[in-house]
């Protein structure tokens, strides 16, 4: 067997046999294979695709090729849960909390944001002392005290996936189902989790634009689930405009603060309850509900507090400061640059949430590069979203650095350039989008 | 403008602009793209194909990424010939000699063999004392002594092509016919051709299987040729089996001597008149005429001795040895390993080139990888070819080495057997190919 073999019988329309694509992984993770081969073989496979085997498969191999996380030692079903990412996606913080309310253990390893989607990490790095460097041995410690943690993906997890999708991201190969189903799916499995919910991220401001190759990614990632016994369940939510009113770190974790208090946006709480009532589905907790009596149920532990409570428990088992009200403690505050106002009356028909999310990464909130450090108070907070009405001279947006961190006027400028984009009004009436598109499993 | 964006756009299948295709072959040239972007893009360019326009931008880039040959000093037309490559392939030999005895200046840069092909530079150097080696400062001298020259193909000439299809070799990004199209004719074109004929080989011996293909890449590369306005002639010629009855180096120069001296087999005849003709016609030597006129003229080039004679000119003005009746002196003998007989009567249905060019190969003929060297004496006889009425126990073909180099046992096996899938023998009688498929410009 050779790699040449390989890219030939992919870019031919074959199917790799187990044997072919265990081949390609471990050269791969030894560094036995050339670059420029690997990269010719991942855009046959971009062209020709995979069956639902070969990429179970290959996610499979990935998941392999370093440590695993064994999470046997914490009891019952370990639900894990991602988001293909987005502008203002702050499920997560407030998705724990909730889910260990109900006496879920829940892990989660996430990762930093790059470009215009936020990452997981970072906003909890807004809280004072936050440390996510959970090494797997102290996992078991932290479920035991605290009932959750939330930790940073080690280099060590699925290393075969981080060196294919470094070499993806700079030979356009990113956008293959196949290897985005495999690359998201190695890494949830090499978590250790049980079950898996996965919130498949629609629109513009999401990796998939439209919703039939968002579906087609929700029904890849369940195919390797069933293949490799792992349920997964698929949460389909729209990315048309930022999700909630805060996009930024601290803004983010201050909206997250507010839901938690059992107040904040309804399209965040939407999102957050479709997917806590699914993971709780997937365990002991909830097995047998339906999704209406899990979200109300989950509701309550908003209403009432619990989550908020839980909330403060992770915050303080991983070092994290908190105010005397519970509240944590942030890096640093926003500082308001500007706020924009309606020229005109009528009605919010887009927020596109990729020039909100670049605006964002241009006021300082997000990484161009990875090399780059990020402004926690910076951001961007939307008075209005889509079908909200509008009258002229009222606040549409605001625009926010860190309090030390002014950004150049030309950057500034720029961001007002990609708001403008991102904002139209309409005359006439316009109908709020769906938060939920479909749940799949 | 960026790489990325370059593979990105070739992916989702946009055209692109001249400036595009510079900034790609001079990166290529600096070496300032890495490997892995190049072939990505290379694979990208495979599946979506290049425009006329973008694959001449691509083979002008190309061709002026080294040194240019300066042919103006050399009176007259130039036109070069190149052959997509095949097994038993002896045009050039015979060709030059013809064109030259015309009055018409001739410049042939020709390469080595790789695989199962052979190479005109290493049949010239069959010859003893054969020097292939002519500088560019060189061709003027040459072509005033003996009007024509064969020269190797400098490492200047091109060098971005080289660098292009040493990576497409090895990433399964061979077979695009804008790549091998814009391969060929910048080569041609940096080697100074004001006009070009090339013989597009079609079979199983060649570079293209099928009619269909070899059609497509005639038809691209006269597109090149208008568009870079250098006419170009294609003729499509058979490869489902060897040209003439000689394969291997030494072999193939004897039957280059036995067509010069006006005998030889019909289809090397066919194809050297027919080729000698459309160049002659690109040229005041032949200007106006028909093809069937210029054949015959040919032809008889071939019967008086008048092309024997140059063919010796050519030896002698590189360095290489004749006998005293004007036939090469060869750097060594064909050596009979075994001659195989026709098991059956019938008649001759195939004699598959590829599975004779491999044999030949492992014989000694041919170089499997760069650095082997070749064994000068090796190859096979075909006595009989499709068509031909055989009976049993008649000479069927005869395996040759090198006199001092004799081969394994277990190559000579696998050479048999190799053979044995070439020939088959009907009981009904088969008609002989065309030679000539087509002649398109």
């Amino acid at each position: 067997m050779n790699m040449l073999q390989l890219i030939e019988k992919k870019r031919d329309g074959g199917i790799l046999t187990p044997e072919e694509i265990a081949f390609f992984v471990s050269g791969v993770t030894d560094q036995s294979l050339p670059d420029y081969q690997i990269s010719a073989f991942l855009m046959a496979v971009l062209f020709q695709g995979m069956t639902d085997e070969e990429t179970t498969e290959l996610t499979l191999c990935m998941s392999r090729s370093g440590q695993i996380c064994d999470l046997s030692e914490i009891p019952g079903t370990k639900v894990d849960k991602h988001s293909t990412g987005g502008v203002g996606d702050k499920v997560t913080p407030i998705l724990l909390p909730i889910i260990s309310s109900f006496g879920v253990p829940c892990v989660k390893l996430s990762g930093r944001g790059l470009g215009f989607t936020g990452g997981t990490i970072d906003k909890f790095e807004s809280i004072s002392g936050f440390n996510c460097s959970v090494s797997p041995s102290e996992f078991k410690a932290k479920i035991d005290t605290c009932g959750m943690l939330l930790g940073g993906q080690t280099a060590d997890l699925a290393p075969a996936d981080k060196f294919l999708y470094a070499l993806r991201d700079v030979t356009g190969t990113v956008p293959s189902i196949p290897l985005i189903a495999s690359s998201i799916m190695s890494k949830k499995i090499a978590g250790g989790a049980d079950a898996i919910v996965l919130d498949v991220t629609c629109g513009n401001g999401a990796f998939m634009k439209d919703v039939e190759s968002a579906r087609e990614l929700a029904r890849r990632m369940i195919a390797i689930g069933k293949l490799a016994g792992k349920p997964v369940c698929c949460v389909m939510s729209s990315m048309v405009q930022p999700l909630g009113h805060m996009v930024g770190n601290v803004l983010e974790m201050m909206e997250v603060v507010e839901v938690l208090s059992g107040k904040g946006p309804d399209d965040v709480k939407e999102v957050v309850l479709t997917m806590a009532a699914e993971m709780l589905k997937m365990t002991d907790a909830g097995k047998g509900k339906s999704s209406e009596e899990l979200k109300s149920r989950c509701l309550e532990k908003l209403k009432n507090g619990e989550a908020f409570n839980k909330f403060g428990d992770l915050i303080l088992s991983q070092g994290g400061k908190l105010h005397s009200d519970g509240t944590p403690v942030f890096v640093d505050q926003p500082f308001e640059v500007m706020t924009v106002h309606a020229e005109k009356d009528g009605y919010v028909e887009t927020c596109d949430a990729l020039e909100v999310g670049e605006a964002s990464c241009l006021l300082g909130a997000g990484r161009m590069k990875k090399e780059d450090s990020i402004d926690m108070g910076a951001g961007i907070k939307l008075h209005k979203k889509i079908g909200d009405k509008v009258s002229r001279g009222e606040e549409l947006y605001t625009l926010y650095t860190g309090t030390h961190s002014p950004v150049s006027e030309d950057r500034i400028d720029e961001a007002l350039l990609k708001m403008g984009k991102a904002y139209s009004i309409s005359s006439s009436p316009v109908n709020a989008p769906s938060e939920i598109l479909d749940v799949i499993s």
